[in-house]
């Protein structure tokens, strides 16, 4: 699946998003909606729709430097058509590279009219500024609309987002892996409790339709999955929603077992989902950070693994803590509840009493009025384990 | 005291309690109340009495492994009658044994109807597996009373508890030293302005009893005394509240200068007097923590000295610190009165604003609307310092 | 002007404080007030004014130890007249010496009638025990007034108190440096959004009768200068007010780059307002710290250089801070802002998010709801980028 989404071209608009999102749908069912080009968006418009054909940057000698076929990387996104003879100078202009001798970058320009190239450290020193070079690009923009996937899972009690981005071309941790997580995820999702939004949209411009669009003013947090395959040296972690501590942080803290990294202003969709008049906590499910040293470049592809495995574990556990916590209320508040009697506790006393699971039994009796979330915090104990505990509890109504 | 107290077995009823709290009262006047048996209390009912007149372990040689005449723990507390003629292997099901080569292990079966022999690490390894072995136990249960004793020292402003267990056969830092030394805090109280329920009672089934039959609503701290005589390189100090920082934490943090140990789950009556339908922030003062390696053996008695007055002293402060608290009301708040004129202050200045007594006056004035204690939390002076200086500030006029 | 300034004796009241604020006047222009004496302020009195006209203390074979016209700091301040021989052991009740061999100390005694003189270390040891000395001080106390200084600068939202004291005789650093800097921070001052009261009165006395005589129920915080010409190696810092971080700590620490030091009881005015019945938080912006080993002796003025440069500019940022913190009310809350129609946003995608002024663009509306002052606390980001960020949001109207 993650080759095949390679293989296609993809921008804010057009046809590979389109095409990408029903490929998704071979792994499983959501519903695609489009939104016209030129709706209102809060302060946003959405854009045209962008035709892209064929793109060559060749000089003089007819040496091909830049080939979109080659790969999608080597023009600039959005960029409008060009076929022109230019002076290196000129060319310079529209011309970008990376830090890296075989790093090609990715380069946007969603918001103003104009055209580039992309090429890697090694081709960008060989250019000979003295020759001439050709550029040109053969592309349009048509108005048409704006492709997002969505799906929503019903459950009676709070609401959360989980969303991922598809406008990103060929680059696997930024954002194909992603992609294809964000799918496997809603696979594996069975009855709850809370109702999740899944959500698959362009980056920026297609989360900020969204919202224009939809009541989220039930929504407690969301989790937003980007960067899902990084080094596998590193563990999944997250970024820290603007609140550092809000419940979807301290869900994702649990479920990784890392502390998550500093919010920064600089991201992905949180930067609408928390702005002031929606202020939805919401952390960045990830592998081993967001801006790596290959960061929006080719090497993204060579460099990670497409392996999304223990991002996914992780995932999944955020889900089971979601739907697992919940407030204990005694049933039997007043001292401890004989255990003996219930054959829930070793009968013979004196220097048994660590034994683990009527440790565990006494904690969540005597924390009643606490989450679970809160008691894991307090004494170390997994969710997983006051989970099953607060089973156990309930059969034998000592809690409800 | 500890020596003959030593000499008495106790268990969760009968006269070993009985006696041991009459040999108290030679130190000091309490009352001593019984509940019936079978009584029900929450979620517990009040058990019988345990007579236990002997009890042998001896193999088919004549030799005898354990013998309730040369030490109490030999025998599981609580076991039932037996006669009986066993194998080796069906012996092991009831024999319990230490780490410790000469360590026999303090065992009970409280709440299941069973016996069982407890021997040192040596015995245990020398028993021969091909002999036959014979256990005898002559002990039964009758309908009877629960026993446990209790001193209220009537005041005018809040409750707080202070506790011991006496169901500890003869080990001394477990809790024969804890038992003398609440008689001894008992004898040197005096008029106070705040109520302490001095209670002795079985751990957890004397606790739950009495919480059942009383209104402790107005309670706002217990102290538990509790492993009182541990290792002579130890300070005193103390177990914390389920709150970590309440009030009695803070109090006991003042009188120890030592900042306790986490409250973990696992403990003495913190577990019946924190439930949530009473909630009373517990702490247990002790010497040297609560768990040391010789918990529950008999070695108890061997490692630990006979003397609790470092945490007698201790839990005097305590009872200072609760009696001397209170908050600063200035009745000169605009500005700093003038020392000189009530000669409280040097009256030479430039270099001797620095005098002890001049800045203690200078912090309590400053400080009205906050208590002593919270006066001595944020600067490091001692409650005994600021208790003076609020004495003299009163005289004064100056505060009320 | 310090210089001039050091050639005048100071002391609570008199005509040294008189002489001192008419030349301050110069600089710049503020209210000169009498307070007579005998007025009663709260729990003190203003006293008589002392009138010194010469201090000598000589020995029998005519050889002066201590000479009031040679140093302002040989007679103790408001020591009553004298004149008669004394032997060394009479002679030392009154004598006064510093740990430092050419060190005089700085005494006083204003609450309690006595006389001193004070001598450099090599000076009292030198005195011989056997000879007689001659003590004459012509000094008289009279019916006059306390003398303060006070400007208000006038604003529309809150007030604030900018002090210094005016008492202390020929040191530098304590405070001869104190009382210009407070001249020129007051010419410094334009039109303020804020009140400010400056005001210049003599330590402790000064303060309480201001207080007494003024409603400042609106100020929200308060600034002492003192120390303000600490060690050349020593950046500005600050003490922090007894809350340790109210809005004023806050703002010296944005203005300073210090965490200030904590509050101590022993201290200057902010003993008087933060009285009990003042509460005005008070943090004393200083330079080095306010105790050095040369306190209250001649000392300071050989060791100090009477530069307050640095301690200046930090005032100076801290009405910078006080004047540009504001609230930040998006107009645009619903999603980011779109950068680029504004021309605010680099418009080319991919790698250029961590341009600076778009991060702080993007941090403040994204803050919205927070002042300036939190956003750079949470950030990192300076008050100045932040107050410069906010006036271009304004102009685009995306703020208010």
């Amino acid at each position: 699946m993650i080759e095949r989404l390679m293989d296609i071209d993809r921008s804010i608009t057009g046809d590979g998003v389109r095409r990408s999102l029903e490929m998704l749908k071979e792994k499983v069912d959501f519903n695609i909606h489009e939104i016209p080009s030129g709706t209102k968006v809060f302060d946003w418009e959405v854009p045209q729709e962008w035709v892209i054909r064929d793109a060559v940057l060749s000089d003089e000698t007819g040496k091909v430097w830049a080939d979109y076929e080659k790969d999608f990387l080597h023009v600039v996104s959005y960029s409008e058509a060009v076929d022109k003879d230019l002076t290196h100078d000129e060319l310079k202009l529209h011309l970008y590279t990376s830090n890296f001798a075989h790093g090609i970058p990715y380069r946007t320009s969603y918001y103003k009219k104009d055209w580039g190239f992309c090429v890697d450290g090694n081709a960008y020193k060989a250019m000979n500024p003295e020759l001439k070079y050709h550029a040109r690009i053969d592309s349009e923009f048509k108005d048409g609309s704006m492709t997002y996937g969505e799906k929503i899972i019903e459950g009676d009690e709070d609401e959360y987002i989980i969303s991922t981005y598809c406008c990103h071309p060929s680059m696997i941790n930024d954002n194909v892996a992603g992609m294809a997580m964000w799918a496997d995820l809603l696979a594996s999702m069975s009855k709850t409790k809370h109702t999740y939004r899944f959500i698959i949209a362009p980056e920026t411009i297609g989360m900020i339709s969204y919202l224009a669009t939809h009541d989220v003013s039930k929504v407690k947090g969301a989790v937003i999955l980007s960067h899902v395959a990084g080094p596998s040296s590193e563990p999944p972690n997250f970024k820290q929603s603007f609140l550092g501590n809000s419940y979807i942080d301290r869900v994702a803290r649990q479920a990784t077992g890392e502390d998550g990294t500093p919010f920064t202003i600089r991201g992905s969709d949180e930067r609408q989902l928390s702005s002031p008049a929606f202020r939805i906590p919401t952390i960045i499910l990830n592998k081993g950070g967001l801006y790596g040293p290959y960061y929006h470049t080719s090497l993204d592809r060579e460099y990670y693994p497409p392996d999304y495995q223990a991002t996914f574990e992780s995932a999944k556990r955020m889900i089971e803590v979601l739907e697992g916590d919940r407030v204990v209320e005694s049933l039997n508040p007043s001292c401890e509840p004989m255990m003996s009697k219930r054959n829930l506790y070793p009968t013979l006393g004196g220097d048994n009493q660590n034994n683990t699971d009527t440790e565990n039994l006494m904690t969540v009796m005597f924390n009643s009025g606490s989450s679970l979330l809160d008691i894991a915090e307090n004494t170390g104990k997994s969710m997983d384990e006051l989970i099953k505990t607060s089973e156990v509890l309930k059969k034998e109504g000592l809690i409800k």
